[in-house]
């Protein structure tokens, strides 16, 4: 696959960061916003810096209002779905005649989607499941996912990132189409591996948070603490990647250690893990923060990860203890620190 | 095994660090200096604080000078090498009719140890030579591996540590009878691969370093950057720990992935690295820190890495292109950062 014609639906942080590279290795870009985009759009517009990334987007990117869903489709070799997770299926499904004509559709949107019965699927399942209920069939979905800062995509910084297809040459061939001297891509065929991954990594990153909060009111390092809480996280995240059935190396690479390497560095979830450690409830911590119109992704996709348990081994909650401790804090547990700790520490 | 009387040798930082939890679980506590720890003891004897951990050494323990080494270890029913790695050999030497009467020997110190053949090898083996070449068996070694920073071991902070011990029932003892609220240890059977991680996480330290000090030069973080950077490192520690015959969840563990972790958020070698991300050649850059006295342990360690995958796989070089260029750092590549880049990204 050589550079083409690439539509990215979602003008957000990571949907206009991934403009950077795709025009630096020759796309046409498409960028269209959703109907809460249109600000982005008037930022890009105007030249301004983009107002998540705080970077301006790529030149020669063609930009699309929410209403020209289908021009910005017209003639696309790929398709990024690049939307905020609960909108996903809602864009997928108005942007499905135009996703099945692509040859791919890359998915840099991240979480669990729940069916009508409540099964929680990782979000390709679920693509796949709206495509065939329309009777028609999605192209391969590339799972795309690793250490990706939208800011640092977007600023041209170096970034790996790992593409995940069922059907590996297809995930090898947009990875090398889309490659620069900043911007490259691991392949795996273990889409599940690298779906699982990331949701997760936001969840973890709230327990991680914690020691940081703890060093913030104490003045002293709780380095020790996070550390372990790291390495809990990862072996937790190969227990849940057994149970979709994807392998555990996935989640030892950049899917799993990588993107919770960032994560733990800085984001809302760890920001919101770090309230708890310096005082504030749960409650009080997730309605300051959604006060400042900051969603904090690992509390729903906590949630749903105990359907997702409970579902398929919940024979598994005993190696998942930093998961339990994670949902009790999120019921406002009277001691999160205590709670962290007996799970991570042996 | 209950709580006895256990003599640590080296009043270093993590020696005097240990004393805190071994007091708190009970232990008789003896705590031996060498020739070079004598203010630290006497530090330790007037009741401030420790001058490498800021911490004051626990109540209760009895501090023995460098001439007194037999009277620190009569009696003792374990004992902690936790001398820097260069002195381990000659300390263990001296010590060694007392730690051959010792029930286990806890090894804290950390590296690699080349026998007069050159030959590299980790540091239970080349006790075990030691004592061996004077016609006396050691009892079992515990390697004592994890995310443990010795100021917050020290201060009675959450430390999940990690003990490897070929007869792993006897880490199991030993790590019961030091268990407290905030200090436990994990247990493994596989030695060397505790041993390989603490010397490579210090290596892969000074890489992680160099995207901190990208950010300290431009005002910008390069979060992608040193997570993919992790992630690589984490790899290439699965690579050396099968040359060693250890196995690769031990790597993924505390004793890799935690030990990683907090090596990468503070430290010596973290911080050698950043100052070469900051601009510093490699050679100026250790110049500073030698003249503050400040030991970077990642740097004789990445060369005796080195000797070691040349001595028992030279086919992994391939596998291990960050260890390259670390390597290559060390011997002033003029471009660290395209180094690095080059061999973390995919």
């Amino acid at each position: 696959m050589s550079a083409g014609r690439i539509a990215i639906l979602g003008a957000g942080a990571m949907g206009s960061a991934l403009a950077t590279p795709l025009r630096a290795a020759g796309w046409e870009v498409a960028l269209w916003g959703t109907w809460l985009d249109d600000h982005l759009l008037a930022a890009a517009r105007a030249g301004d810096p983009h107002p998540r990334t705080d970077v301006r987007v790529a030149d020669g990117v063609e930009l699309f209002d929410s209403g020209d869903l289908e021009q910005a489709l017209d003639g696309a070799d790929l398709a990024v779905l690049a939307v905020a997770s609960v909108g996903v299926l809602d864009v997928a499904g108005r942007a499905l005649d135009g996703l099945v004509r692509a040859r791919a559709v890359l998915l840099t949107s991240k979480g669990f989607s729940p069916d009508a019965s409540g099964r929680v699927r990782l979000l390709p399942e679920a693509l796949r499941d709206l495509a065939s209920e329309r009777g028609v069939e999605l192209p391969p979905v590339v799972a795309v996912g690793g250490p990706c800062k939208a800011n640092e995509v977007a600023a041209g910084r170096f970034t790996a990132s790992i593409f995940g297809c069922a059907d590996r040459s297809v995930a090898e061939e947009a990875a090398g189409s889309i490659r620069t001297d900043a911007y490259r891509a691991a392949v795996t065929d273990d889409e599940a591996g690298v779906e699982i991954c990331a949701p997760m990594k936001n969840v973890y990153a709230i327990a991680l948070g914690l020691a940081d909060g703890l060093q913030e009111r104490d003045d002293e390092p709780y380095h020790d603490l996070k550390a372990a809480t790291f390495a809990r996280a990862l072996q937790e995240m190969v227990v849940l990647s057994a149970m979709v059935g994807a392998r555990p190396e996935t989640a030892m690479g950049l899917a799993g250690a990588g993107d919770l390497e960032v994560t733990g560095l800085s984001g809302r979830n760890k920001v919101y893990g770090s309230r708890i450690g310096r005082g504030e409830t749960p409650s009080e911590a997730l309605d300051a923060m959604a006060a400042a119109e900051q969603t904090v992704e690992g509390v729903p996709a906590a949630k749903l990860a105990r359907d997702l348990v409970d579902q398929r081994d919940a024979g598994a909650w005993n190696d998942l203890p930093l998961l339990r401790a994670v949902l009790a804090i999120l019921d406002d547990d009277p001691d999160p620190v205590a709670r962290v700790a007996e799970a991570v520490l042996p």
